[in-house]
Formats: C-alpha cells, sequence, structure tokens
C-alpha cells in the first residue's frame, strides 16, 4: 500500500510515548464528557503559527479554525458553504466559547499575495486571489504607499486584517448580540515568528502591545 | 483594557521558557527562508484533536486547515470565498506539498449532528446544517441503519466522511494531475481520542487499519 | 485400517506428554466429581477462533457451544432437534452456568456469506443459506450500504449478529428469569484475528469496546 | 457497566503474552489468506474435551463443531435452522476438509441423561430430551440391559452413539459421495477424561482401540 508519511508516523510515536502517556485520563475523560473549550482562536494555516504551540495548549483547550491568513468573511447566509462561518456557528451557539481570538502572524503569504497587485492566479479557481479580496481595499490602500518598507506594508496589513476579521465577526447577529451582553469578548493577537513576541490588540485603540507576560 | 485570556498569556510564557527557547534558531531560520513544508493536514476544529499534538509536530512541519469535521468540499470555481480550497491551493500550487493527510477524529460533533434528522439550525443562517451538507447522502444512509448502535453509526460515517473528502479532493484538476504523475500522495486518517489509537487508510482497500508503530 | 490422521496423533502425543502431565489430577478430579464450569461461551467453528487458547483455559473451565458464526436462534419448542438450544438448556439447566459469551470474531465466513447477495448455495440442502438468514434482516440492511467498504460491513454484521444471539438467548423463558433474578449475565466479544485484539460488548451501550487488560 | 468475566480477561492476557506472541505472524497470515483447516472435529460441549488441548492444535488447524455429546442428526433438508449441518455443510463444500472426526468422551452427560428413563425435562421445551432421542434405540437396549455395569452402559452408548453419527455422517448425499470416491474420511475417537486415554475407532471392525502412539 501507498504509504502514510513515516515523519508524521514517527511524530505519532513519540505523541504515545510521550504526552498521551501522561494525559491518558485526561483524553478519557474529554471523550466521555465530550470537548468543553472556552476559547476559539482562527489562526493561519501557515506550518509556523500552530496555536497549540505558541499557546502551550493541552487536549480540550483550544477550538481551533486554521486558513489562510486567518480571515474570518463578513455574514452571508446564503446557503453555499462557508467553512470558517460553519465552525464559527459551532463554537459560539454549541460550544458557547467565552472568547475568540483572530491570531495573525508575521511574514504571512496570504497578506503577501493580496500585497502583490502583479500576483498570477495560482491556479485557473484562482481561489487564493478570491479569498485575499477579502481584504482587498485596506490591501490596495496600503500596497500604494510607497514610503513604507516592503516589510513595514506587510506587517500593517496583517495586522490591519485582524481588525478586518473582528469586525466581520460583528456581522454575526449571535455574536453581536452576545458581546453586547458581555458574554463573549473579541481578541487580536499577532505572532512574530522571527522573534517569538507576541502582540496583542489593545480592545480600545486597536493598537497592537506587548502584553505584560 | 478588555483582558487578553490569562490562560493562553500562561500557555505563551510556557512557550517562550520552553519551546522557543530550545527552538529559537529554527524559528529565526524559518521567518528568513520562508516555510516548506512536505504536508498538509485537514483536520478537524475540535479542541480534542490538534495535528500537532498527535503527530507531536515542531514548527515549520505542517501545514494545517481546520474546519468543522475535517471536510474537503469539492471544486467550485464559482468565485465565492472559500476558505478551504483557497488553502488548498496555496498548499498545492504555492507550496507543493507532496502528502495531503484528511484527519478525522471519533466523537465528532459535526458528524454526531449530520447524523441526527432531528437537529435543528444551531442559527438562522444554519452555517453548520449547511456544512454538513456535504456528507448528507451518506449520512441518510447510515442514520438509518437501526442496526448498529449510535457510536457504529458515528464511526462509520466519520470514516466514509475521511474517504468522501478524499473524493473531493480528486475534484481539484491540479491535484488530479498531480496525484496522476505520482507527485502528490492522498491519506486518511482517523484519531480515536478515547484511546489515543491511529487508524490509517489502506490507499487500496480504503479499509481504516492500525499501522505498525 | 484407515488411518486416524497423524497430525493428531502427533498433538496428542504433545499433549499427553505436556499439559496432561501437568494437569493429571486435575483430569482425575473432573473425572471423578463431574464437571462444573462457571461459563458458556458460544463461539464459531472457525478454526482461528477456538475459545479455549484466546482464553487460555484448562480442563473444566468452558463449556463451549460452537456452529457456523456462533450464533443463537430465538426459542423453538417444536420438538425438532436443535443442537445449539439442546446444549444451551443443558448448560443453564444442568450445570448452572453464571455467565454466558457469545463470541464472535473477524473474517468470519458465515456473516461473508450472509452479506453476498449473489452466494449460491453450497449444496442442495443449502443448510448454511438457512442457518445464515438467522441475521437476514441486519444482513440485508447492512449489505446495501454502499458507502462503506466490504470490510467494515463484514466487521457491523459480526458485531450486530453477536447483539442479535444475545437478544435471541433472552426468548429463552428460563434465561430471561435467571437474568432477571440477577443469576445469569449475557456477554458479548469479538475477537480480531488479524492482530489479537479482544473488544467486549458495553452491557449499556452495546457498543464493543477494548477491555483494559 | 456489567463486568466481563475476570477469570476470561485474566486468560486473555496469557494469551497474548504467550501463545499469541509466539504465533503472532501465523494470526496475520490466517486472517489475510483465510482459514484452510484439512480436518472437521465434532465434538462435545463438556469442559474436558476441548478438542484442542487434547490434540494441541494451534490456531487454524481444527474447524469444530461441539454440541451436547457430539453428535450429528440424520440429512434433513426441511428448511428448518440445524445448526450442525450447516457447519457440516460449510467444512465440507466451502473448506473441503478431508478428515472428519467424530469425538465422543467419558462420563458424558447428554449419554448418561439418554440412560436415564426416569429423567425429568430440564425445561419445558426439553431440547435435550429431543435431542438425546438421536440415539434413543441404542439407549433404550442398553439402558435395558442389567448385567453390565452403570459405568459399562455409559461407555458403551458412547461409543455406540459415534458409530451411529458417523452413520449420520453418510446420509449427507455429498458426504457420501466424497468418501466413496475416497476424497474425504470418516473417524471416531474416544477420549477418557479420567486417564487422558485416546481410543481410535478402527475403520472395518469399528472396534475402539489405542493407537500406537
Amino acid at each position: 500500500m501507498q504509504r502514510f508519511p513515516n515523519i508524521l508516523l514517527d511524530g505519532y510515536r513519540n505523541f504515545m510515548s510521550g504526552r498521551y502517556a501522561d494525559a491518558r485520563d485526561r483524553y478519557k475523560a474529554l471523550a466521555e464528557h465530550g470537548q468543553n473549550p472556552s476559547t476559539l482562536v482562527i489562526a493561519c494555516s501557515d506550518s509556523r503559527a500552530a496555536p497549540e504551540l505558541i499557546f502551550d495548549a493541552g487536549p480540550g483547550e483550544l477550538f481551533v479554525i486554521r486558513n489562510v491568513a486567518n480571515m474570518v468573511p463578513p455574514y452571508e447566509p446564503d446557503g453555499h458553504f462557508h467553512a470558517t462561518s460553519a465552525a464559527l456557528e459551532f463554537a459560539v451557539q454549541a460550544l458557547k466559547v467565552t472568547d475568540i481570538v483572530v491570531m495573525g502572524h508575521g511574514r504571512c503569504g496570504g497578506i503577501r499575495a493580496a500585497l502583490d497587485p502583479s500576483a498570477e492566479p495560482l491556479s485557473p479557481g484562482d481561489f487564493i486571489g478570491r479569498w485575499m479580496s477579502l481584504v482587498r481595499p485596506a490591501a490596495e490602500q496600503i500596497g500604494a504607499n510607497d514610503v513604507m518598507t516592503p516589510a513595514e506594508r506587510q506587517t500593517a496589513l496583517e495586522r490591519v486584517s485582524i481588525r478586518n476579521s473582528i469586525e466581520n465577526l460583528r456581522t454575526f447577529p449571535e455574536i453581536k448580540a452576545l458581546e453586547d451582553a458581555g458574554k463573549i469578548a473579541l481578541h487580536g493577537a499577532w505572532f512574530d515568528i522571527s522573534t517569538g513576541e507576541l502582540w496583542v490588540m489593545d480592545a480600545e485603540t486597536r493598537d497592537f502591545i506587548r502584553p505584560d507576560v
């Protein structure tokens, strides 16, 4: 048979003899009683930005959506398939999470593509082009800025995009109502792959700052 | 200010003093040279089934899509927002991954919802209902079986859904062509939260079996 | 004379110099005082699923019925010859066993035949066809499922059939009365020939799970 | 949950660490390629007469029917459930065994019941009474003999019953034809629980003699 990747089997062996062995009872209980995470993290598919690593989270702690550039589309109850909106609905309505974190990161390939006006579609379907159009107005404005460096423009759009997704979260009537009632809190975070620094969004100023850790 | 969840800040502190400290150079190199993962994992948003934990994967190893019930919709180049298809396109066309793993797991809440004909929409948008309709024909067939137990029906649909997603991957012309050319391999896996067992799909019989680990 | 199979004579020699020599007194006592097993096992005739091997049982421990696919027919006091019902009656009424185990196994040829709608009778008497009709409704329902693999359908019916036999045990008035009085317990078990795994039926959910051994 | 008998779980543990560990590859091969036993043994359900113990047989060697008093009913293609005839048909037509052994034993409870004219039915269904009527003419004749001791009468009927079952085997047209063609051989054996002695039936004289072991 076609072989399952060895690197994954090796890793699984490590898991079983390490973390799983230590948390056997926790996994059993999570299977029996179900999951009950209080936090939803919307993170990027990027291999360098796994929230479980960055937040040192164990089984049962984080409900996680991962897509390119950790984005939330606006509320579109149009009967199409919506991977992100479906997971949002499940986290908020079924699991009743109390915190939603939109976590971006530096050197994001999706954001880089959005900033590149000469980028060719990756395939005839151009799914990335369409997906990144979620930040098009901001990308066009920042991309046209010729006094910031490319790295500055990239970091700027990464952070603008996080704020944009948080605004889109509020277009979901149920999330808006829960936030207004003080039952759910929306957060932004940005992880610097190069230095390991975590920046979190100040809810009032909407600036990204280093938390006191 | 509205406080960023303490549990995440605590976890981040552990990360910085632990795994990051050990892998500082690796993160720096990954920032400088970019990511180059060979594997895309499509996993569930479930808090108990993070692929980085189960495969003991470090930074840069796995490009990860996470949505409810780890599903892949069929190819639909219709100009709508497609979180999953966009991430697929990015992984296959830009990162040129050589392996795609669809990883399901036991006790999946999305699959349970799909099997429950009396399930009410979670919200007026009914995003979960629409999303889970991706496995509707199989869910109806298995759901109508009254000689298997609920848990047996659930495990059956979890595995059928993985095969279904793998078939949907093949509706993407680029993935189909790469697979035919032997340049990409599609895998299925199913993780048993209760026991920690990993089952992988035999590429020929499409049965799930325990790998010799 | 027509020769008794050498392989059996050789095995008998091993028995006499091995296990019998070790258990000579036990056999003598069992002859003198009679048998007094507490457990009846209903197992398959399959050469790969002998309960004495799987449960490492010595002389006097297990009263054993073996037929194709380890099945129990429903109570039929019709005056015909009933090999299985007669042995059941003897175990329950004369030996007063306290536990009855219906033990199925993977790759069961009888179950495979039951799932194959195109199977021809093995002989004009079609005894197997008639015998396997004991699980016909379940076989038809599972056999018609075209989203599960053949191996998945087979395992499903093997387990359904065990539950079916346990239900049939309860159609025997004496067994039902003893179970209601807490004097006899009915169990299900399923042995995986390929891996050696034993799965036992949870009495409440009726699911098959791995016991903590 | 209702607990699976501990004695069986303990025995299973011994099996896994002992015989299974030694025969892991054999079990795997038997699962993959199917069973191919050359011998069918029709033995008694008695806990003291397991053919796998007496013939020191490993997995895959013996296809086994076990019922009370190791009996074969005559050919009755009447559409009823026939546990023994179904297993016979499977062994002969599907597995194409070359040897059938009817193995009786001393101190058989079923034979004792058949010899006791004052025996009450064990239950209103009287399945044992009906089943043991398979040897009624011989039982009545031997039971009426008042010069043999009870033990002599019992051994006599145990051996007569084995010959009777072998005659019944020949009422199955397919078995008769195979035996006439020299493709299958029918054997009798009698095991003395008290001494461990095996007696086999001489095919010509039909006497039970000690084989040269």
